[in-house]
């Protein structure tokens, strides 16, 4: 279904067709499609999904649409839909809606889920108890599978997941953990404490939510149990959600890396000023840094006056530069974000980088020299052999030294607990730029005797 | 368990120890182990390893310790491991392997397998086709609940999820789909058809694979289905699978924005010569398309000759011209890669990218100004305001060049099929150079009465 479909079927006000042609599309289908009507509409739209679709289609809706519906709505709709959605999607509305609408939602949430979804909310922000839903299946080592089936039944509509059910102790300690795939596989007389899997795998509320998200994928669980200080299995974080979250701090190191401050809203829905506001704090830094670069220039006017074909290099020698040292904190900001870099590996990436450094090096040199001699062979002022020398060196210097500080200052920013995609290609750049430019100057003026 | 731990006991012949302590790892931790072991070491801590938890290890295996496996396997053993791997995952194995291996592999692979692994990797490389897996459970829609768990019970064993059965027809055609949770929580004697969901999404074999792992993730799914054009079920692709995916695009897309040639293995196990193959191409292009700024530079002598400091600014407007257009490419290209940014929102994009220019640029424009006319007030060769100005405004003018620059080349990359990565910061800032430098000395001229 597509949003002119939905816009026309609105206009000609035939809504038996609409919510007919809405109720065979998937929930997150037709969030999407509301997303992008206006607030009136979307409005009219969701009035008119069925009761069952209706929850998920809400919880699926990323835009400004979702405060519209809640304050169209009566308090009976928004009693359903509270009811209906799981803890950790409640949580997440909570956080993105203005105080008076939290009052209101709060307002019609029972008072044990209340409770929950402000334990939630105190965890800190990016911790593994702030995206965990406290919906899943218990069991206990001594009830057989038969046993363990009927509480499936009684007590899984509500949860998110019943796929990994968690075994636990009276005192609620994560004991082990068991499939339903291994439930059904095995006789209803088999204890579940036979079958399920001991030392099982867990992270705790305070954990870093992306480190949760990697472990997930690790392992390749549907869901990771979450456990407070004293091993109390107090959560889970599902896939989705773990996939959500890789996202997330995938955007974000993109942002980061390339010199904007990270946001959580999409391109489109964020304001012009928004997006000049994330991006001109490293701008004006950057920018001002430059100017270094510039000083060092001025401070060399002799030897470009006297041989004033050499500021012409400059460009190809700081684009050079930048561009080689943005390989290497690329990879090594990803490596170190997957976890196939680790600090102790310092020197033997160091030293790979020094490696390739060289091999580029020399082939960028030797095609850099060949275009020099046939550009300034008979030149009056210099000898070409002498200035490919003077940018063949520089060149070489520059490419090392961009590696070796595309390696070295992401990794320093990990051992100092910074993120590493800030050291990433604006900043090298940067500093590159000045190192560079001092270098050529001074080669040049030992080699071409200015 | 450390890697040192397990390297001391072998190294002891403990193999007692090291066989108790092994089987209470989960297999993807052995075999992260595993592959930083050398392959003498790998061999024979892999034989220690129970049969059930063996197979586990061998599908997570990573490095080039599984060929040292495979060459030290039984045919036994080699028998046993294949017969135990999921379709895709023996897939996997046989396109990483060398032919005398792949032949070996086949050798023991019972004749229906083979069959499918055959058309498996038919499939184009890229394609939802190949990297799915043939393992799915089918129902039929006028089967009873309890005939659906008989089936589940008898067949599942070997599936790689059970959690999403697939109902179908007498000529294997896609139906609908039942989750063992909506099986678990409806009285047996309910028929399948009445409690299936029907309108099933799936992909075809021959879309994309990046696009399935989307349309996974965005409807939350456990596994895709994919059907041939006949819409007869052919395979599944699993969350997991569909993560790495989603993994592996990112990679690609952050090397190809860092101008490197993207390659699947990690950067530690990637040589010096390899990783410098990788670079050498982007780096060549971009280094002789850099010389086009300086002959423009050579260009404007006599400019730069009258008043010095101005190639002083070069860098400032360089970098600055390329941090702009890198924010703004970046943004971009992942705004597409997410489906976030469509190309009929080309005008949208190209007036946000213009206010936000002119935003920034103004910012930037005062800053410099100031520290313009405080630098290099009282000079004798030019008034200080004219050089505010004349820097000022080719900043303005770079800036929204560069804002520009970096919102059209992607999408139009986009929209003639090419991947927008590559229209990233290195080929923007290359390009932006070029209009920068020309821009400056055609103003400065003019400004200045040179």
């Amino acid at each position: 279904m597509t949003l002119e479909k939905i816009r026309e079927l609105l206009e000609n006000k035939d809504y038996k067709t609409l919510k007919a042609q809405l109720s065979e599309e998937n929930p997150a289908d037709v969030a999407l499609l509301l997303d992008d009507l206006t607030k009136e509409e979307a409005v009219v739209a969701y009035r008119l999904l069925p009761k069952d679709q209706a929850t998920d289609v809400f919880a699926h809706l990323e835009g400004d649409n979702r405060e519209a519906l809640i304050t169209a709505f009566s308090d009976k709709e928004l009693e359903d839909v509270i009811k209906d959605l799981f803890i950790d999607d409640t949580v997440d509305l909570i956080e993105e809606m203005p105080a008076s609408v939290v009052k209101r939602i709060l307002k019609h949430t029972d008072p044990e889920s209340r409770l929950i979804i402000n334990e939630i909310l105190n965890y800190p922000k990016d911790s593994a108890g702030s995206i965990m839903t406290t919906e899943f299946v218990t069991l206990r080592a001594n009830m057989t599978v038969e046993e363990a089936f009927d509480r499936i039944r009684r007590t899984g509509v509500d949860k998110e997941t019943i796929y990994t059910c968690y075994v636990t102790s009276d005192k609620k300690e994560l004991l082990g953990t068991v499939s339903v795939k291994e439930l059904l596989l095995s006789d209803y007389s088999t204890k579940i404490g036979d079958i399920m899997e001991d030392n099982p795998i867990s992270v705790k509320t305070t954990d870093d939510r992306e480190e949760t998200a990697k472990q997930l994928t690790h392992y390749d669980f549907i869901a990771m149990p979450v456990t407070d200080g004293d091993n109390r299995l107090v959560g889970i974080v599902t896939f989705d959600d773990a996939m959500d979250v890789i996202e997330d701090e995938t955007e974000e190191d993109f942002a980061i890396m390339a010199a904007i401050t990270p946001s959580e809203d999409d391109y489109l829905h964020t304001s012009v000023l928004t997006h000049a506001k994330n991006r001109i704090v490293w701008l004006l830094f950057l920018m001002l840094s430059a100017t270094i670069t510039g000083l060092i220039i001025s401070h060399y006017e002799e030897a470009f006056s006297a041989i004033p074909i050499l500021v012409s290099f400059i460009p190809m020698l700081m684009d050079t530069g930048g561009n080689c040292g943005s390989q290497s904190s690329t990879m090594i900001i990803r490596g170190l974000a997957l976890d196939e870099i680790k600090f102790k590996d310092f020197f033997r990436v160091m030293f790979k980088e020094f490696g390739i450094s060289i091999a580029v090096g020399i082939l960028l040199v030797i095609v850099n020299s060949i275009r020099i001699a046939f550009m300034y062979r008979g030149s009056s002022e210099f000898s070409s052999l002498s200035l490919a020398l003077a940018v063949g060196i520089t060149l070489q210097l520059t490419i090392t030294l961009s590696k070796i500080l595309g390696c070295i200052l992401p990794m320093a920013a990990k051992k100092l607990n910074l993120d590493p995609a800030i050291m990433a290609a604006p900043l090298i750049t940067t500093i590159v730029d000045t190192c560079s430019v001092l270098i050529f100057f001074k080669v040049s003026i030992l080699i071409l005797h200015i």
